[in-house]
């Protein structure tokens, strides 16, 4: 549940209210994270139930003239608990675990048969497309090391730090993505007659 | 829910019950996966509801003798139906979408103050300890591109492929994680007095 302290440390940022907090969770964690918009609430509720965060007002009393979210209700405002505060300070402290590896496509190699290489160089192919449309959308970003050199100001720099990570893994993907189509194409050619 | 198409596919390789599940999956995907044993269950149950799987025995009636499991209960063995066996084939050819990059660490940066500087520079060590120690699980493993000029075999190749995907991504990130130090370090010195 990291998502939860992420929604608490964008709450200790500024106040906000769900779809508000979508929005500051993909622009500051970017799109890598590939965020489902539903964990957020079900952040928010967590948070509420643990006491570390509370409703403040209701979009209603900041701003009545504003519309109203689409089914009718108004927008719920979030600020931190003292409490909160606390222990998004605890969270930023403790160790982190790396994150599983959970491809899709290492399952169907795994489990594949022979027969199935073909459609397996598709796959690999298919995949490779989408890390480099990704990293295209990077090309522009200024590198992390130049960022750092011209001492940067903290967030902007912790923001490149991030979009690196993705960087890095997307080439890293391609580079192995290219040897397992390599490997493939040549179990695909020893078992074609000759 | 792949893990339910990995467990199908644990099935057409040959029937199992839960925990021989759990031990194979851990063999043929490896540990880059993490998996969580419930998540098996969960998918055999799911399986099960869908049709694509049926319970053929308890190890009860196919080895009376042997002893339960820890709460008493017999072990029941699964098999593929006809219906899952064509799933499984239809998965196979499934486009994969890239799996998100979920790292606790990304937020912590994402969301952390110039303050947290220290703090973050020793969880950046540990992660690349951790990395470490796990890339040198895989230094006896044999090259993918020597395994694919000896023309090694389906099986053994494929789960060559999805070791050397776990190594890539761990060397990947021990690239960034150096980057990032040394990112971190430079704006420590650049704080300090001079």
């Amino acid at each position: 549940m990291s998502v939860k302290y992420a929604v608490l440390g964008l709450l200790v940022q500024r106040r906000g209210y769900g779809y508000d907090l979508v929005q500051r969770f993909e622009e500051q964690i970017g799109p890598g994270w590939q965020l489902n918009a539903g964990a957020i609430y079900v952040a928010l509720d967590k948070l509420e139930q643990d006491g570390l965060v509370r409703p403040i007002a209701t979009e209603d009393a900041i701003a009545p003239t504003r519309r109203r979210t689409v089914r009718g209700a108004p927008r719920v405002v979030y600020e931190p608990t003292e409490r909160g505060m606390e222990r998004f300070d605890e969270w930023m402290k403790e160790p982190s675990a790396l994150a599983p590896l959970r491809e899709e496509l290492h399952l169907k190699l795994a489990l594949s048969r022979k027969n199935d290489l073909p459609r397996l160089l598709e796959l690999v192919a298919e995949q490779e497309q989408i890390c480099r449309r990704r990293l295209e959308e990077h090309a522009d970003a200024t590198p992390l090391e130049q960022l750092a050199e011209r001492n940067a100001a903290w967030p902007a720099l912790a923001a490149a730090m991030v979009r690196d990570a993705e960087s890095e893994h997307l080439r890293a993907t391609v580079a192995w993505l290219g040897r397992v189509g390599a490997a493939m194409r040549t179990q695909l050619g020893a078992a074609a007659p000759a």
